[in-house]
């Protein structure tokens, strides 16, 4: 079974797991978001694209998410001594190599794509990472930041980085607009579309709808693969209860119109994009809605508590898919 | 007083803070040699002006000389992980941050001069810290590997960076020419030929007198700024013994035609360099070779055994300074 997975960071690794777990035996592609990607001290960070990868290699901290395991924070301390900032986005010095290596290999030449599979040559996810595209597209967030957070006046309206806004922020301020600069000139990295093409199954793990999948649908090219591709397109919700499962999902929600209930996101992705879609089961009431959609839904325990609940998200992820086929 | 201190790596810096508590209120301008900088992983780096900011900066890791206390590998360790090297460069984890912090203000267009400024405002070595000039000079030993070093056939001659000759071969092999690549081309770095034309005194350290010293002679007209300043030359022997305090130096000298010994160093400058020379008690014998070679030469001891001991040290290549200028 060919399967391609639509990930954004820790809930789309996370969710990667159990999904290996589930379907030991299949062929996995996983087309990982870029719109989070930053440049520091003249490296290219790629957030998601490395959450992947340490999660399904091995070398994640485990506990917050992101990051390398046994890390230490030696380098980012001096560049702080030396006044170089900025001191917000936590880059350890293990993880440094990974943008060291990326950004020398981009200088050479390769595109990101054929650096994402240079650097799984070592981490081995046991899946095929691409990234969306190998075009650069920046996802900004349209802020009025209050009085006291801009040196330049009272009510400043600015477009600032998502890492600015995710982490220096903390999404403390309304998500005016987000746009992912850059994403209507970007074309589908080698491989992208061949994957959604050959198939059998497309999932949307519990991953941010505007900022993850979002901003992955949005390079042209791909909504439309997905849609054309004929085979069953299954959802999980990132939302349970009218909350975000981890994350501030529903700052950026707001950002473009839809509520924070998981029928909103379901009928935000629209029965001509998805499917299935998984609920919780705090949220069976909501069945209902998502069905009058014209989605097929069913409510399961969507929290990844462990590996084994992660395990049992996929299965049913997958079961619904197969009950769409048969449809 | 002014002094003006021409500084190669570990025994350049030692002697600077001898030099420091000799004369705490003369104002001492450090020029350093960069013929053994290089680039790894994209970034700059070049250890002599490093090893004089981080000795007089308090930020040396003390033992070996080089490099910064309190350092983890951890950066390199991945590196290594993923394939890339060299693995016989040892940067450390904290070091990174000076090479990263030089690497985006030279790609910004400042020259080396001001950017080794910028990095010692943080550290205040308490001295004027000059690269020998902004312009690339690159320190290349013709070495002829023997068979088992080389995958391309037996003998293969062929010109290396001298860090990998000093670093990764330990100068295990003859070096026989020792060649600053760039050298006759470069100009002296901004304020370089006025600290010499304003000094009172000119020192020579116990360095390497081809690799550290010799490099920035290379540099057309700072040789004969000293010349022509008409103020005190004084050297130290960096051998003592015939041989070398540290390094191995004596390799190197081999390659320019002179003889591992204190005279011969002297002699290799020469009086129409330098007016005084130190060498070490051991080697009072040689002290008429050298006067008869046209240079004042004392016998004193100079092993920089601790900081009481490179004070005096300081303190006689002083005297001997004012014993010129009596003359």
């Amino acid at each position: 079974m060919r399967i391609v997975v639509l990930a954004g960071g820790i809930g789309g690794a996370r969710f990667l797991r159990g999904l290996k777990q589930a379907a030991p035996d299949a062929d996995i592609t996983v087309i990982g978001n870029t719109g989070d990607d930053i440049h520091l001290f003249g490296l290219k960070v790629c957030p998601d694209l490395d959450t992947v990868m340490y999660t399904l290699g091995g070398g994640i901290n485990e506990e917050q998410g992101w990051g390398r395991d046994d890390e230490t924070f030696h380098l980012k301390e001096e560049l702080a001594a030396y006044g170089v900032g900025p001191e917000w986005f936590g880059l350890g010095d293990r993880d440094f190599a990974t943008h060291i290596v990326r950004t020398q290999m981009l200088g050479a030449g390769y595109p990101l794509s054929a650096v994402t599979e240079a650097l799984c040559d070592r981490w081995k996810p046991g899946v095929r990472l691409i990234p969306m595209t190998d075009d650069r597209v920046e996802t900004h967030v349209a802020v009025t930041l209050p009085d006291d957070a801009s040196a330049e006046g009272p009510g400043e309206r600015k477009a600032i980085h998502f890492q600015e806004y995710w982490v220096r922020l903390r999404a403390s301020v309304p998500a005016e607009a987000v746009v992912p600069v850059g994403a209507e000139l970007a074309k589908p990295a080698p491989g992208v579309l061949e994957a959604i093409a050959e198939a059998d199954v497309v999932l949307f793990p519990p991953s941010n709808p505007v900022v993850s999948v979002g901003t992955i649908l949005a390079v042209p090219g791909i909504r439309e693969a997905i849609a054309d591709a004929g085979v069953p397109v299954v959802g999980l919700s990132p939302i349970i209860g009218d909350a975000p499962v981890r994350g501030m999902a529903d700052k950026v929600l707001a950002a473009v119109g839809v509520e924070s209930t998981a029928a909103a996101v379901a009928e935000h992705y629209g029965s001509g994009l998805l499917d299935g879609w998984l609920v919780d089961t705090t949220d069976a009431g909501s069945v209902e809605r998502v069905e009058a959609a014209g989605i097929r839904c069913r409510a399961v325990p969507l929290l990844m508590t462990d590996l084994e609940a992660t395990v049992r998200m996929a299965d049913e992820a997958l079961a619904l898919a197969e009950e769409v086929r048969g449809a």
